[in-house]
């Protein structure tokens, strides 16, 4: 099934990053500030957010590109939060996927509105979207805010800035894991669910399979920071260590943070089976995101 | 009939600002997150914007308060792009309204962040506001996500800063201005009228008196700085000429400023008297934004 899935996901990859394109060129707005968006919403990447929005759809059987609009929504957003934790005050990086930063070529200041310019045109893509009826687009919404707002994505960026320097609890690292990361990663798959036509049944049960799997996601990249190869992650092996960071393996060791991650990926796939949908795709990107094929 | 205004501007002013602590009260985040956004938040000011809104509902003889979460959301939206302008690869500003700005307090990285919440936020508060039906909800993000993003505020802040000791056309101006500030204002303005349910000429009638409007609010600002009074205005005289900013009565000489701001005031009056609706608390605070009691 391999094959039909890598077909699936580079499909949807093209179409989204074609539309992504599509949407700022159409933006009636200063070119500078076009060009700032455009540089890092086209700088790469494996799109799993999108990718994990057309699967859930994909579950349903129905066409997964009645979500475009949904996940160019949903990758504005994880861009603008790459820009705005890339700056001199925050991350203060200079190079991303290998590419200089978006304040390194259009300045601090460009750099900050091109992320508040995403941020904001996420929700116009949504409100302005015609496959989607009022009750969905009010949902995709509420959702949206919630999961990258104060009480999701800025709400864990707060709380990893607080934990700097600090020796965590699991608790508070999962807290800070399931707000930076895991909300969006939940909001890809329950959006997803939702344009699909999912009962409330349905999107608990996605909502509970994708914290396993943001948890997966998080735990395995902190293993790889240990253990993994530089020229496959295209990251440098011990920086976690090196910044002192609260990890996985660091508050469990190795062995217990494998584990940990092993109880994750079982009880996302286990989730997913009870939804008695057309989950290989979700089942195949679980171990994709997971980090199986890293 | 101006104690009647004053004692409805006074009124839900009021309203408004218990309303907009009571919110991020109730937001489940980082207190030092809720804290950063708390303090721009109550940091004072006339909230013209969110009056606004609740004079065009009142112009229906509508219950204001039918507003609220929008007035809200909409004073976010004013108050984070102040935290972001604020920052020091921005305007670099230490003070405002006489109180340290908010990466003075905070830092610079929680400043963006509770930028970012607010901006976040803003949409979450009109998606899950009870008292709108579906269409009004949507219309309303819509039009904020238009009015104060790429093609709104957001674009209109980059062209200001790409116009930086630059001689502007008086056309080149009135895109900043029309940007910068005019959208949201317009914003403010149908915001209300459409909560209040107002037909498309309705709309079309108070977007047309909001760009006069703004215009008028911009040129009066503009005029202050060369002839004000520092103790009412709060701001130090002169300063464009010392930033060598394009301004109005440098463009058009002080009488041809005036003379300016004199068509824009009666073209928004009129505008509104064609609406037939009871406009007395608009036609009174055009004078107030025009900065004719200053």
């Amino acid at each position: 099934m391999t094959v039909q899935h890598e077909t699936f996901i580079s499909k949807y990859k093209d179409i989204l990053e074609k539309e992504l394109s599509a949407s700022i060129h159409k933006l009636n707005a200063p070119q500078a500030l076009k060009g700032a968006m455009l540089y890092s919403l086209t700088a790469g990447g494996k799109r799993i957010r999108p990718i994990l929005l057309f699967a859930a759809i994909d579950a349903y059987e129905k066409n997964p590109e009645k979500g475009l609009s949904t996940a160019c929504a949903l990758e504005m957003i994880h861009t603008y939060s790459l820009i705005h934790d890339d700056l001199p005050c925050m991350d203060d990086d200079d190079l991303r996927r290998g590419k200089p930063t978006n304040h390194k070529i259009f300045g601090e200041a460009l750099a900050i509105l091109a992320g508040d310019g995403l941020l904001t045109y996420s929700f116009q893509l949504i409100a302005e979207d015609e496959h989607l009826d009022h009750h969905q687009k009010i949902w995709l919404m509420k959702m949206l805010s919630t999961c990258a707002g104060p009480e999701g994505m800025v709400g864990g960026q707060v709380a990893d800035i607080q934990a700097e320097n600090q020796e965590l609890h699991l608790k508070e690292l999962e807290y800070i894991h399931n707000h930076k990361t895991g909300r969006l990663l939940t909001y890809s798959i329950i959006a997803g669910a939702k344009i699909a036509g999912a009962t409330e049944d349905e999107l608990d049960l996605f909502e509970k399979f994708s914290r396993h799997l943001g948890l997966a996601f998080q735990i395995s990249d902190d293993i790889l920071d240990v253990i993994g190869d530089e020229k496959i992650t295209g990251k440098r092996i011990g920086s976690d260590i090196e910044k002192k960071k609260s990890t996985y393996p660091s508050l469990l060791s190795l062995e217990g943070a494998k584990e940990h991650l092993a109880h994750h990926i079982h009880e996302a796939k286990e989730t997913l089976s009870k939804t008695n949908l057309k989950t290989d795709l979700l089942q195949y990107l679980t171990d994709v995101v997971a980090g199986r094929d890293r």
